[in-house]
């Protein structure tokens, strides 16, 4: 019996699929779209979707599999459409998630202060890692709920916008990420590439980069995981027309000084400020610029760091910030004294009740600042999630006083805890005694770039 | 955190389960305990369960594991009580599923005239096997839903009862049962192993036989799978406390003449008046015979053989089927008429409207009667189910009129196919054309037991 085009015979079910898969056995295109649509309208039933799930993990997905994944899942919903006038400057950024990571909040508006247009859908913490949305929700009146017409404006005026995946986007990725959460299938390759990239693919973007991290605080772990994450990853997306690449990332160490959300936005306002953590305007700079260099608004990614450091330094990168923040809700006013250096900006942000300090219990070199451990303090402080319907302190966190490579002596502050609970709990000092390692031989190297490998 | 007994610590979620035998490690016995119970309780998702029943089917459970299953299964629901005086006469029968197999329902009567007690709880048909309580179900005013104080009567008067699962038998089973059909998770032989064991534990029994089949009729399909499953349901069994061997037996070719529900209950009543055909009785009396046997009745074997045809010849057997028969719903007199021999009993069962019968195209040795095809062609004709909800013929089916090992001269009529529609479909017609292989040299082994091997 010969098939059409794009059609399943009738003969195979859902079961069929699972069974398949189950055994080992390639799906082919035909066969992965049948079965998103079924997740899409439901015909696929949830013990169906949990066995599948948990098939793909124990069995994987190939490249081309994953491949028809992620267009599947792409085409379950709306595919974001742009003027004419901005192709070639659509660009975005994607990181599989670490820990004090407020990229996107300093390199969005870098990026559209330099004249790209950042249709920069992002996500929320869970686990250890912090989610964007949390820490830009910290800041009042802002709003992530921004429609496909609403953006195209706010590209249009500002050229960046940080919102939530709506309702129309890849409604299939919606399905299968909240059924991954509770079945114990995260932990998939080709399930992470595909739900990333599919929504990436939904933005319609021209350049694409991605920032793969490894390590303590990262979500993937080993370096080898990292490194095979990230390539599927990038033959996905330029086989969807994505022009991609990754770059692998370490993530032992937090990311800037700030861990927690209204205190990693005043730590992202420090950076368009130009006072910002050198490793924070260093990655941001690593990262965007490759994104100029590609869209060939620069003949060197040199070029593109000065370029980007100039839009910092004139004004124009914080600017393009205060008015991001406009369009998606906040006051002239709020936005105007949160983008004022001159201001005292706590004035505005969510802070914690209380404030205490850890000292060191020896003095020596900083040999690192265990960004897991961090995590795992500042998510007992509030700042987190363990669960899609816990509540979030935005003004709770960490603010490490130290690098790693800093000398110390004992009794030196180290971290202030930033708390709404009358005391610090007890495990919260426990877990963060255990992230700082000092250690009487200074570190070898220091100021390292985070950048492992580029995967082009 | 030390644990009591029966408790797992608080912090064990149902995802933490899940994962854990993702990553192929073996769950405690507190654990699956506290997983059972969830999917009694609906604490577990139905998209958890399918998960959790797929990493169990790819990464397996040990045999620890699988008692420990078996065992908190047996225990979701209620175990049958008997009085005293019957300890050390209460046994039954399991088969894996074959074609043709009307074993039961010679069986049970048999060991009940012999002065056992039979418990028997059996199930429905679907795929490609008979379900026994299907075929009963072709008897007139026959009720499989008998509660346990109804059994206790019947097993008090008649000696044997064959009943449908009641609610509140393993109601673990049930769930689980429903969900591996839908989930591609039924095959394996720890899931398959508990759902067995725990109804039969449940039955609280002092022996059990199990027919295990392998070959081409079977659900399980070869010698070497049938023995890792055998061997797995004696030990659980024997470690439950229960007495258990089972037989590793052929379903290559049909067992009897009869694949249909109303024809195989006539065949079974021709084998309690001794004019069954010889295979089904030989099966009959090595199952019932290692029973007799274990249970201290006979001092051999072939001593059990004797004793359960001297109850086939003196009408004890067939006396026990009438009385059953009552018990369970049927009139005195629809019990009467269809276990006298001089009776015609198609005036009681129901028949297929038509009868069309096959021809050999060949002259010849009959080497094979694949019991597969039939299976597929009797389902064709509506004997069987594809789906839970489908509808069954009860007097659908095929009478074979060869055995294997016959010779057949070209145009004798080798099946006859009994149907409702007009025309016999031309599908059934190509699967059974099929399913005979006759060839021109006589088979060297005529007779022979389809007893394989004996798992104690």
């Amino acid at each position: 019996m010969a098939t059409t085009g794009n059609s399943v015979p009738k003969s195979i079910s859902i079961l069929d699929l699972i069974v398949k898969k189950r055994q080992g056995m390639a799906l082919t295109k035909e066969e992965i779209e049948y079965f998103v649509q079924g997740v899409v309208d439901d015909a696929v039933a949830k013990e169906q979707l949990g066995s599948m799930l948990m098939a793909t993990v124990l069995k994987g997905l190939d490249d081309f599999e994953t491949t028809c994944l992620t267009r599947a899942m792409m085409n379950s919903g709306e595919i974001m459409r742009w003027p004419e006038s901005w192709r070639g400057k659509i660009v975005d950024k994607h990181s599989t998630g670490g820990v004090g990571d407020k990229i996107s909040l300093v390199l969005a508006p870098i990026l559209a202060s330099c004249g790209m247009k950042v249709p920069m859908v992002s996500g929320r913490g869970l686990g250890h890692t912090g989610g964007t949305l949390d820490k830009l929700e910290s800041i009042p009146g802002f709003s992530v709920a921004i429609n496909t017409a609403a953006m195209t404006r706010i590209l249009e005026d500002v050229g960046c916008c940080i919102v939530g995946q709506t309702e129309t986007l890849v409604p299939a990725d919606k399905k299968i990420y909240a059924m991954r959460d509770v079945t114990g299938t995260v932990e998939s390759v080709g399930l992470i590439a595909a739900s990333i990239i599919s929504k990436k693919a939904a933005e319609n973007l021209d350049f694409l980069i991605l920032d793969v991290k490894c390590g303590k605080g990262s979500t993937t772990g080993s370096k080898e995981d990292a490194l095979v994450l990230g390539t599927r990853m990038v033959n996905i997306a330029n086989g969807l027309g994505i022009n991609t690449i990754a770059l692998l990332t370490e993530m032992n160490n937090p990311i800037g000084q700030a861990i927690g959300n209204a205190l990693e936005v005043a730590e992202s306002l420090n950076c368009l400020h130009n006072k910002g953590p050198s490793d924070v305007m260093k990655l941001v700079c690593q990262l965007g610029g490759q994104l100029l260099y590609r869209a060939g608004l620069t003949q060197t990614i040199e070029e593109s760091y000065d370029m980007m450091e100039a839009r910092v330094r004139d004004g124009a990168a914080i600017d393009c910030f205060r008015r991001m923040l406009v369009a998606q809700g906040a006051t002239e006013d709020t936005a105007k004294r949160l983008c004022d250096p001159e201001n005292d900006i706590w004035t505005i942000l969510p802070r914690a009740k209380h404030m205490t300090e850890l000292k060191s219990e020896k003095k020596g070199f900083v040999q690192e600042i265990d960004s897991k451990l961090c995590a795992v303090a500042s998510g007992k402080l509030g700042a987190g999630r363990s669960k899609w319907d816990d509540v979030i302190k935005f003004g709770v966190g960490l603010m490490l006083q130290v690098c790693v490579g800093d000398a110390v002596e004992k009794g030196d502050v180290w971290v202030q805890i930033h708390h709404d609970s009358d005391d610090v709990p007890a495990e919260v000092v426990t877990v963060l005694e255990q992230a700082l390692v000092v250690k009487d031989q200074p570190l070898a190297e220091t100021n390292k770039s985070r950048v492992i490998e580029i995967i082009a």
